[in-house]
């Protein structure tokens, strides 16, 4: 019997394996845009638990599945009550008895770790404390669409060094893409976690990181940031919203990047914080297509991971 | 490109397309009562926002696009935090780009319209503060059904004027009906607001406004209440309830309608204030109706706005 | 007309019926195991009310509708109302007008019989405070495929007298099965809930009561217990796990059942109470192939209830 395949980190595929998605991705979407919904899934269906509130990654999973065929439900904290209602294994043994794909938004990963050891059917990390690989699998996506190629791409991420950009890292290992990484002092990722983030890198891959946000955004193609504060990390906020002041994507730090860079972020954004309404609001700015590219992504992943 | 059509109040829609919008309505139901349930929206996915809490509305939204083929998901406040946990159109732009039409509850009217002026596809108001045309649409059905035209039809509205009468009062304008509306004296509506929905009255439209409620049931088909007071409304409940007690709809009042005259409500009703169980539970009432025709109407609307 | 049929109860069936309904449950699970989802109640819609938080019921239900080509909504209670929103009546006439089944999961036994009276739609139980009809369907199902058949085979339950027993008692009168009941003195089904319970009982049923576990278990081929303090009895949780202590399910009171028995919950258990984690992850345990039996038996009785 082959062992289930999870999407728990990006790097849980091979490199050759992630290609294969992402140009299923791009299939996908060449094909919803020509308004072919093609019911590739027929039938299958989705359980999608969510501990924390979510907008567009349980759109777009549903809506996703929906086009191929197949149905979603979505399980809350409340239905559900993993490990306070009823322990990790019996909930994970129990749900994939009747699901063909789960699709886990938790708080912590070691969680959805468990839940996957236990699981029969395919997991999917749909935002952990760690990592967020869907959102990275869009963000690709929506540069290769934007530059017709990873060559002569640079990323740079500015701000905080979270889920996110981890698996936005990751993404650029194994896609062989340049990226550069400025967070506050204190607030960059440790060299060992960099060194499992890069385990599988290919050849362009290229990680700089930089105290000063200009640094990283000189000849960058590619502007990205996310919240200041996390779910989870109100605590911290006052403190945080002091250090990271200086990151903020502004009209004055994006001159520092190409011509014909473009910006990103993952949303929710806090308007006025970690970027300007001058510059989400610009015609630089790719917040609605990186969003979208979350379901054409995620419909590939599905379609990966279940068609076997 | 022809622009996105919405519809957030009746007179959003020229009236041959609100006749277009009736007549389809009409014909689905037929098809559904002889056990069709034809795939006219196969796989097309509808987004539902709900700021309220709702039954109906939901249900007969959800339940007719799944007849028709497609699928529905439910976005509830904390799925979505529109204007507080995310710029309405950060939302509006998002949401759009992975669904085909989106239903929105909302307790503003004013969201709704900035909403829909962000989204790239179809939005329907399914009740704000200001409308409710799926209602109308719906109570309009039932009274052609009943008397096979509206020639000889009078509709007598009881109590409070609000979102309902509102956009019955669009209805029997687009419509050319007879409507009389008895509200206690400071709650009518103003001079300004019946000028406004009456905009696309039609030959045969005539309104007349009353302050005892016998004088706008005289010669009635219909009488129609709703509750007196709103969600959003329970501070001025008891002054409300005063006010409106000499508005109740019981067998008293129904005496001095048509014989063949018939009781609606657009529910949930508060059984014993605005109306006795007498005439909700009467031969008379067409409550059930009603509401299931929430469904036909909706599906009317709902193949109008996405089949082009 | 043919008068509508419900599921609150099993004995709401014949016995003929109810084993038409539990091959029909046989045959869709063999057909699921092979790959197969005939769509064979396409464009069915399911109305699922919960009152009480739900995993396996919802999941079970909403997968297999999904499987047969229908959908399903969830109705919480928050959505719903019933009772101090809106009236039962005018509630169960509504929905009922816009779906095809309506699963009810309520705190009491009346709400639903109430509903079921009003509903021009089938109504299942999906767990009151009296019956477990669903679960007891699922739990013959596993009984059956462990063993081939049902002769020779003795039921014990351990532990309380509750909704989950009260079904599995009805089941096993009509399948004309053994089953013994342990309880502690004092939380024994009376002798008019038996009567009541057994009334359609069959040639091979036979029913003990014990006040020692042992004495239940001894010759058993199933062992089925539940939590000791169910929903809506935490005031009674210290005096309960006092009572319930020596009906614990533990290593040494399997020893009394047959080699071949196994052991059963209907889960969510709570470890370490009413049964340990040597015996329920055991492999003796059938806690999960029950769980995923709840999906294929209630599959069963949707098409029976829909199809005709």
């Amino acid at each position: 019997m082959t062992p289930i395949r999870h999407l728990l980190t990006l790097s849980d595929l091979e490199v050759e394996e992630l290609k294969a998605i992402f140009h299923e991705a791009i299939e996908l979407k060449k094909a919803y845009k020509n308004g072919v919904r093609e019911k590739l899934l027929d039938g299958k269906v989705l359980g999608m638990i969510f501990e924390k509130m979510s907008l567009r990654t349980r759109v777009s999973f549903e809506a996703g599945i929906n086009h191929l065929g197949g149905s979603a439900m979505l399980l809350e904290d409340r239905h559900v009550g993993i490990g306070t209602r009823e322990a990790i294994k019996d909930v994970a043994r129990v749900l994939s008895s009747m699901v063909d794909c789960i699709v886990f938004r938790a708080k912590s990963h070691k969680v959805v770790q468990e839940f996957a050891s236990w699981s029969s059917v395919p997991v999917i990390n749909a935002l952990t404390d760690k990592a967020h690989p869907c959102q990275a699998l869009a963000d690709m996506l929506t540069i290769y669409e934007e530059f017709g190629s990873f060559d002569d791409v640079k990323i740079a991420w500015v701000g905080d060094s979270n889920n996110v950009s981890a698996s936005l890292v990751e993404a650029a290992a194994m896609f062989g893409v340049h990226i550069a990484l400025s967070s506050p002092v204190g607030y960059h990722f440790t060299k060992e976690e960099i060194q499992e983030l890069t385990r599988l890198r290919q050849p362009g891959f290229e990680l700089s990181l930089h105290e000063n946000p200009a640094d990283a955004v000189r000849g960058a193609r590619v502007v990205y940031t996310d919240v200041w504060v996390s779910m989870g990390e109100e605590a911290e906020e006052k403190e945080r919203l002091e250090k990271f002041a200086p990151f903020q994507v502004n009209a004055a730090l994006m001159k520092h990047a190409r011509k014909d860079a473009i910006f990103m972020h993952c949303l929710p954004a806090r308007r006025g914080l970690e970027v300007t309404d001058e510059v989400i609001d610009s015609p630089q700015s790719r917040i609605v297509e990186e969003a979208e590219n979350r379901m054409h992504a995620q419909k590939g992943l599905l379609l990966w991971l279940l068609r076997n």
